[in-house]
């Protein structure tokens, strides 16, 4: 591939897209899209999304998901009980990202070698 | 929402999509979602980034590049010059990320709402 010979200077700038911006601003912290991916299959209580997402701490879940509640994607539920239990589920914002994940898992699937992922004491 | 009704104990337990796990090993770090999402624009010098991606820092940039070359997305090439300069464009593997790029764009366009971006000192 020639690449440089591609880039022409005096193009316009190139910029970033500012609705990508806000997504990223969101989804580029680690756990937040893998959080929401869980609850897009269905809603879960904390201790299920923990088990859910490997290697997760209490402390980084129930902060990502006070960020999530606070974006508009996440609500929280709680249920009198007893036992008293709270559940966490996505709003339809939340919901609407299901297409972008898709995409994105069709994607691993093809361009992401399963290898890639393998972290010293996982096993894999 | 009677969100609490939804959650059955006795279903089976959730867990994370591995293809997901592997897309977020590497787009949930900050910034590197934009780097792709400016090159799908076109290959650009490494300046041309830090123009683009406004408060990344020069060594942020570059340790993310890194990992995107070694994730196999991006490639980086060599202009002889004078002067010399070294510019980046995607993969195959990169460009294929467009169509997941496109739904996360048309996600937040409708639903993560301008002002939530903001930042103290921004001009927004």
């Amino acid at each position: 591939m020639e690449l440089g010979q591609q880039v022409d200077p005096h193009a316009a700038c190139a910029s970033v897209d500012v609705a990508l911006t806000r997504v990223f601003e969101l989804l580029g912290k680690r756990w937040t899209g893998l959080i929401v991916a869980v609850l897009t299959q269905r809603p879960s209580y904390f201790a299920e999304l923990r088990r859910a997402i490997p290697r997760i701490s209490e402390r980084m879940l129930s902060d990502r998901l006070t960020e999530l509640a606070d974006a508009g994607l996440v609500v929280r539920e709680v249920d009198p009980g007893p036992p008293l239990r709270v559940s966490y589920g996505l709003t339809e914002a939340g919901q609407a990202l299901r297409p972008a994940l898709d995409e994105l898992g069709k994607w691993a699937e093809r361009y992401l070698p399963e290898s890639g992922l393998c972290v010293e004491g996982d096993a894999c």
